[in-house]
């Protein structure tokens, strides 16, 4: 018998974040301020964020302590095991050693309250009484819903109208633990009604639900915005991933080739592969591999550009691999991926060739999924899938060359609340799409005259 | 920081069941043939399970090894943490020491895998190729077709129509793993066909489901039967849960003063606390407590009778408290506790006085629910709830008398394909069923004239 898992004590839990701007080649680019073209100051986001949380932003200090009250909540679930993935190596008939962090084991089945829990005690030390937010499919609104209560914040999440209908338990979540959930566009916000008055039926976007949120906040009291991947002080939160993963390969006395995360704004992947990115700006050799769908290709396909985070043009401009943020992806599952633009540190050390990155069609990543939940048993989220694709991938690549290289990939969620997904997969009523070129062009088009960042 | 939950290494996860027939005050009776009156003997069975299980429902010996071919699966999820309820103690202000087994973290989100892999294994050994079930919610249906997955059998699941139709995600899940689910009545079976012809718009029940099942297995080359509670050799299998529990307390220095479980079949109660009522039976004081719906009070306003396991009268009868096997209960969320019997083992445990039983109401135990969903994060399954609110009682008791106890229970799964009942609850929409005396004594008289077991 095997051991399949390695757990770590909750005594070896990781007490600092590893951040990865005091170690880069080369430092990401300020975000500009869209009316003068001027870098931006801490003050400039004054009015949305805590100080706290703005000084991490720009914070170049290698190591930055977790505050006990934080590690006390992490508890809840981490230290999360690293499990070898046996059964999937022998379906493959690969060499390779697969390994993976699996970080579905949160309350909320994902990577995201690892940040939550931070942004939530951050906001609650500046005097922040209550938080607004947007979510897409639910994830990140739930994640906050959680940790907002365990820090006695109130929440309001805006979610995209057509994932409110259409994902009920999601919303059944956010108010299990407490939160506000309203579906956006909504009647609490001035854009939101001017946005009903003229389109009574719309769907919502994503664009729209930040909109609302950020207004909520520049016009309630005690209110901050918070937002769940893109930004640097969410990749600093999730970097808890990989000094985990770091120590338990130390006990194992493995270390991989191969690191493996799928990326929409960044966050799993970041958190995940910052540490080894490290080891690799200091000489290990290996391989970081950022997997991205073929419906919203951003690092394969769009432009290093500085453009807005969001729709309706209201952040700041930040220096990131975009396909313009007046892009909508076509709907495919995978809802966590369907962001414009990339985190910008994701987009920096891309272009420094640290990391590379793949895409995969919607088709290969839902048979990555099922062959993954047939033989591990975990059945995954479809953002997930995307990762298990290029592992699989890289896997049989291994067979063929008869090589045995150690892979790691995130499991960054479960898919216990996607599985209209699978059923339509199984059903053969999914279909790929992959961006043509002629899209991309036109998208990009949008996004002349933009500002360049510095290589 | 306080250390929260307790890990066991995977090579510390425990080799052998624990057969609590061998340390019974008084041995449960054995079934009887329908149709003689008599104790059936192991052949009786042969037709509907592999006779390997069948040796073990009838063993009285202390410890039966764990195949490797099933510790290797186990693996997948186990040993599971034992969690310290720090936040959940706070928010009750008792100087109570609170614990739980998290069964929630397997793939399918519950206990129920623990025997569904080793009845798969011992089907599979025995030379069968295709295992039939009845689900009522689901857990069980998915809990099983993820086993018969792993060891390559074929799973067909009768789904109660009602439930199929309601719950498609547990549906989904099945198919993600590879069965076939069917909502039951279906056209595949004449019982079915005979249903169908008499009544087009059946909800359906499990007990036509028990029945579809059975002729299915009968009618069938190579196929068996399988069983997800009540049987000897089901709570045997679960077992793995206390004696984890036992090894995680020796290394926190503690041991419970009560154990609690849900019970609607009796498995998960049963799992965590049998190693516990051994400790009893051998002089150790502690209290034990099996937790029902006061929507369906088995143990506590049943009758101790021979009685059948099914609506249609197509098992041996067994032993156990009973409602009688027409009742219907009441629709309510825990659809895992709308059971008319008990586990035998758990009513002789219970005659004995080594166990004792409470009921709570359907609101106190969604009350339960969100009170720890958001104090520990998890949100629990509608029939874990029910433990927590005796959990909760027993812990006010506590604060009450100022008196420190350590208690023990078992979080049997979590409740996120359950998030519709949260979400009725938190509408003011859920109520409140206490069976009344006259109902009660309304399905006992329907028992009359069954046979007696000897106390």
């Amino acid at each position: 018998m095997e051991t399949k898992k390695v757990f770590l004590s909750q005594r070896e839990i990781p007490r600092r974040w590893y951040n990865i701007a005091a170690d880069m080649p080369n430092p990401v680019q300020p975000p500009l301020h869209p009316g003068t073209g001027q870098p931006i100051g801490p003050d400039d986001l004054a009015a949305i964020f805590p100080m706290n949380l703005i000084a991490q932003e720009v914070s170049t200090d290698r190591w930055i302590d977790i505050p006990e009250e934080v590690l006390e909540k992490l508890l809840i679930w981490r230290p999360t095991p690293l499990t070898r993935a046996y059964q999937l190596e022998k379906y493959l008939g690969t060499p390779a050693k697969i390994y993976f962090k699996d970080e579905s084991v949160s309350p909320a089945g994902s990577h995201k309250p690892n940040t939550a829990l931070a942004q939530a005690y951050y906001n609650k030390v500046f005097g922040v009484k209550r938080i607004t937010t947007e979510t897409g499919a639910g994830q990140w609104g739930s994640s906050l819903a959680l940790a907002c209560h365990l820090f006695g914040l109130e929440l309001k999440v805006y979610m995209v109208r057509i994932s409110f209908e259409q994902k009920p338990y999601r919303k059944s979540l956010m108010r299990t633990w407490g939160a506000e959930c309203v579906p956006s566009p909504s009647p609490d916000t001035s854009f939101g009604r001017k946005i009903l008055a003229e389109n009574p039926d719309t769907p919502g976007s994503l664009g729209i639900a930040i909109s609302e949120a950020i207004e909520d906040t520049l016009t309630s009291k005690d209110t901050r915005y918070s937002l769940g991947s893109v930004l640097n002080h969410v990749m600093l939160h999730q970097t808890i991933i990989g000094l985990e993963a770091l120590k338990q390969f130390e006990l194992v006395g493995d270390y991989p080739d191969i690191v493996i995360g799928c990326v929409g704004g960044g966050s799993n992947f970041s958190g995940l592969s910052f540490p080894f990115v490290r080891d690799k700006i200091y000489g290990k050799e290996l391989r970081i591999i950022a997997v991205e769908p073929a419906a919203c290709p951003t690092l394969t396909k769009g432009s290093f550009l500085y453009d807005f985070g969001d729709t309706a043009e209201t952040t700041p401009l930040l220096p990131m691999h975009t396909l313009g943020h007046s892009f909508i992806p076509r709907p495919f599952h995978a809802g966590g991926l369907r962001y414009h633009g990339m985190a910008p540190l994701v987009c920096q050390l891309f272009l420094d060739n640290l990391i590379e990155a793949q895409t995969y069609n919607q088709l290969q990543t839902y048979e990555a999924g099922i062959a993954f939940a047939r033989s591990e048993g975990i059945v995954p989220a479809p953002e997930t899938s995307h990762a298990i694709a290029a592992v699989i991938y890289e896997a049989l690549k291994c067979k063929e060359e008869g090589v045995s290289r150690t892979i790691l990939f995130n499991l960054s969620g479960h898919g216990l609340l996607d599985l209209s997904g699978y059923e339509s997969f199984l059903d053969g009523k999914l279909t790929d799409y992959e961006m043509p070129e002629e899209e991309v062009r036109e998208a990009l088009k949008k996004l002349e005259g933009y500002p360049k960042p510095r290589r």
